[in-house]
């Protein structure tokens, strides 16, 4: 389990250190969880999302004998502060407002009643991801024939989301109709999450994977290796425009060419439909240590500029189908997604 | 200066090391020079064909007392082993047939003046390449504008050269022509040739370059940051397929999409008119290590299953030109290149 809620904590398995040593970080305040999903302790949009609601429901238990001016007081900023944990994934947005929502619709009960129905409606976020993934798992488990080739790019696995996973959970349900696959696992540079968090997923789950650097998914289309890519998403555009890990892009347009189905797979919570289209969405420049350094070994000369965009931008016109809970969103998604809400 | 011949023995500068450390290698024999081509103590095509050049020298100094029948039967297999070193640059099997020619051309000269003559050949072939680079920049420089942003893949500069380099000599000479240049290097995973040697490189001579992941290479073209992409290459076939660091195909690929020219830039000794096409030139497949390792530091789960090819080839109707000492070859390649050497 990614994440775990303990009476008074949350339990994060520490994904910094993953596959070496399996840690975890508990997290007692909102800070420590704002923390957690700053430094990547936790990652993957749903996971985020996870996290903050928990987060939102450790501040409240911080203030719980306040007055009741403080007490909402110190919600607004522990909102705000959770929401400044990072900018691109609106899993994070999504679950806190909900967990406001939440707060608002309560605020005439007792302290101890709304803790305790912040702690269930968390509680609810969270089970409800396990219960999302297997159902995108089993509509997009449909598109993928026995003895497929699938590229994947960073972890949309388990590890991303509270169990199961998005793009993997698709892969999962795939193993489990008896399909055999044949999955490609781009490392994804910096931070290494194909290889260290994806590849060790599936190697535990008996899932065939062979592990490639970045820049190897042209020439295994090239050579027919793959025929379908399956990647998660941090924000989906109302106009089907998805942002993601970068190097996205440059698989979907790797994908286009060599007439490879390229599909999104990620719960409705990953879809924003108040942001229009991919150009509204924030993408967030990342410390250029990560490139430079890994593991504390220099790997690039002192004092170079870099770039170190975490996400990147796949239009809509690059991506086959959006695989949701609620079935398979098509072109035009401006349409397509607006109908899974209904 | 990747490479100096001393008396006895052929020093190189370990490129394993670099920018951290600044250590050198002394080869004696044929063998260490064989060895510290296969263990990428030198690498990029012209620097290994001069290398190579040394090691056949080595050779022959050898066997300077045995019978002639021996001495014979020895640079067979010098030449023989030097060549089974690395299968995919074509630089290496030019260099030695340059070296087999000439001893086969003199051959009845006395011992001590067939190692002199094949001595001046290794020289001459080392400070060609030098010559031929600064042609090759010269030419290259005036497809470059004042303000380009210039993508490059791999380590196609000084240090895979002897001196100067190709496509980074052709940066080195736009610059001296008063241009401002902007460069973007990948880093170029798994053995990090762009983040090592080029950022280096062109940091030390004053270059303005920015360090990225080769996943980010298409969004970096996307956010209109590239005007050109320069690489180098290992083999180019008659019809202009080009292999070249794995990934150059992913980025011809990106270049394309987004309208951005992309040229090879090598020397016509890289150029190899008895491949008729890319699908000839064997690709070296390396250790895997080389991905799940790092200095030492491992990135990924034990056993995980890899796929390292060293190269990919690009083929020819994505390349916008190949510049080389006698000037821009064009499409169709199977005419311009056979031009090229008439």
């Amino acid at each position: 389990m990614t994440l775990e809620w303990k009476e008074d904590r949350l339990i994060l398995i520490d994904q910094r250190s993953l596959p070496s040593k399996e840690e975890y970080v508990e997290c007692l305040t909102h800070e420590d969880v704002y923390l957690a999903i700053k430094n990547m302790v936790v990652r993957g949009a749903p996971a985020i999302g996870a996290s903050a609601a928990f987060g939102y429901l450790l501040g409240a238990r911080e203030a719980r004998t306040g007055s009741e001016e403080m007490f909402f007081g110190h919600m607004v900023s522990v909102k705000k502060r959770l929401s400044e944990s990072r900018p691109t994934a609106v899993n994070l947005f999504w679950a806190l407002d909900r967990m406001e929502r939440t707060l608002n619709q309560l605020r005439k009960l007792e302290r101890k009643g709304l803790i305790a129905s912040l702690e269930s409606e968390a509680l609810k976020i969270a089970s409800e991801d396990i219960e999302i993934n297997k159902a995108i798992g089993k509509n997009g488990a449909a598109i993928v024939r026995d003895g497929d080739g699938i590229l994947t790019h960073c972890n949309a696995g388990a590890l991303a989301t509270v169990d199961y996973g998005t793009a993997l959970g698709v892969m999962r349900a795939a193993v489990q109709q008896g399909k055999k696959i044949y999955v490609y696992a781009d490392e994804t540079r910096p931070y290494l999450q194909g290889a260290r968090l994806t590849a060790w997923e599936l190697m535990k789950s008996g899932v065939d994977v062979t592990l490639i650097c970045d820049n190897m998914s042209g020439w295994v289309m090239k050579k027919r290796l793959v025929d379908l890519v399956l990647v998660g998403a941090d924000r989906i555009a109302a106009n089907g425009d998805a942002a993601n890990k970068i190097g996205t892009y440059s698989v979907a347009i790797l994908a286009q060419r060599h007439g490879i189905p390229f599909y999104i797979v990620a719960p409705l919570s990953t879809v924003d439909l108040s942001t229009p289209t991919g150009d509204e969405i924030p993408i967030e420049e990342r410390d250029h240590r990560e490139i430079t350094h890994l593991g504390g070994y220099q790997i690039a000369p002192d004092n170079v500029k870099c770039l170190n965009p975490a996400f990147d931008v796949t239009p809509w016109n690059l991506i086959t189908g959006i695989i949701t809970e609620k079935g398979i969103a098509r072109p035009p998604y401006n349409i397509s997604l607006k109908k899974m809400f209904e």
